[in-house]
C-alpha cells in the first residue's frame, strides 16, 4: 500500500481536542427527528456497506426511498471501479434519477450509513433531495455537520438532515474495516 | 417550463449589495497565476460549452489535462441524460479516471468554463486534483470562492484554484443562454 492510501485510511489525523470540538458542533446542529422506519433503512444501508467491505471497499451503503418504495440501493465502489465519484450516495442518486426519469428527486429520503462528503452533499442539494438520514458522523470529511455543514449554506435548495442514526453501529463497522486494513498491511 | 426550472435559470435572485460583497470576497481569494496555455484551454472549454448549448443544456464545458495531454473533454448534460450528477466536471473527472486507471488524478489541471458547484468542487478534492482553472464566477452556487470556498476547508487535499480566466466571455456565454431561454418561455 502506498503512502497516500495509508494516509487515507488512518483515523488518528485530527487531535482529540479538535475531534471534541467537532463533536460538540455536530451535536448542536443535529436534529433528532427520525422514526423506527428510518432506523430500519439505516440498518439496510449497513447491509449494503457489508457488501462493499466484502470486495475490500470502505463500507458505506446508501438507499433512496420514496413513499415506502426503494428507488435505489448502492454501495461504495471507488477502488474496484477506479473512479473518484463512485461513492454510495452518488451511485444511489444516479439510479434514483433513472428510476424517476429526471434529475430532480422530489419527495425522497436518502439514507446512508456514513455522513456524506462535500461531493455527495453537493449532489444531494443538486438533486433537490428534501431529506437525508445518515449513520456515523465523519469528523474528517463530513459535509453535513461535522467538518462543514452545507445544509447551512444559502443554496437554492436546503435539505433536512438527520445525523447519527445507529451512529455507534455504523461507526463500528467502519472502524473494524480500517483496523483490519491496517493489520493486513 | 415549471416553476422550479424557471427559478433555476433566473439570474436576479441575489441582491446587488450581496452580489457586490460576494465579488469582493471572490476577488480577495482569487489567485492570478495563469498562463497563455490556461487561457487557450478555457477557450476550448467554451467550445465544449457551446456543444452543450446546441442541445439546450446550460453551457458549461470542462477538460482534464496533464503535461499537455488532454485526458478528458466533457460538457454538461444534466437535462438530456436526466441525471443530477452529470455536470461537465463530474463527467470529465470520470473520463480522466478511466484514462489514468485509478481514482486519483495526480499532476492534472481541471479546466472549466464556470466555477464548480459544491458537488464538483468536492469531486475535485476527492480525486486529489492539484490545480483547477475556471472561467465565469458563479455567485449563486460557486464553491471555489463565490458562495463558499471549499479550497479553504481543511480537507486532506487542497487544490490550487485560479478563477476568472476569460471570465467576461464565459459569463457572457452563460447570460446569453439564459436570456434566450427566458425569451423562449
Amino acid at each position: 500500500m502506498n503512502e497516500m492510501k495509508e494516509k487515507d485510511i488512518k483515523n488518528g489525523e485530527i487531535s482529540a481536542t479538535e475531534k471534541n470540538e467537532r463533536e460538540i458542533s455536530a451535536a448542536e446542529t443535529e436534529k433528532c427527528e427520525f422514526s423506527p422506519t428510518d432506523v430500519e433503512y439505516i440498518r439496510e444501508c449497513m447491509a449494503l456497506a457489508a457488501e462493499a467491505e466484502a470486495i475490500d471497499e470502505v463500507p458505506v451503503g446508501a438507499m433512496v426511498v420514496r413513499d415506502g418504495v426503494v428507488l435505489a440501493r448502492a454501495f461504495n465502489t471507488r477502488e474496484s471501479s477506479k473512479c473518484a465519484t463512485h461513492h454510495a450516495e452518488i451511485l444511489a442518486i444516479e439510479k434514483a434519477c433513472e428510476s424517476l426519469g429526471g434529475w430532480r428527486l422530489p419527495g425522497v429520503t436518502l439514507y446512508v450509513s456514513m455522513e456524506p462528503c462535500a461531493m455527495c452533499a453537493g449532489a444531494i442539494i443538486n438533486a433537490r433531495i428534501p431529506r437525508v438520514v445518515y449513520g456515523a458522523r465523519d469528523y474528517r470529511f463530513g459535509a453535513f455537520g461535522s467538518l462543514i455543514d452545507l445544509s447551512k449554506i444559502p443554496f437554492n435548495h436546503i435539505p433536512e438532515v438527520v445525523g447519527g442514526v445507529l451512529a455507534e453501529e455504523c461507526s463500528a463497522q467502519l472502524s473494524s474495516y480500517f483496523k483490519k486494513k491496517r493489520t493486513k498491511v
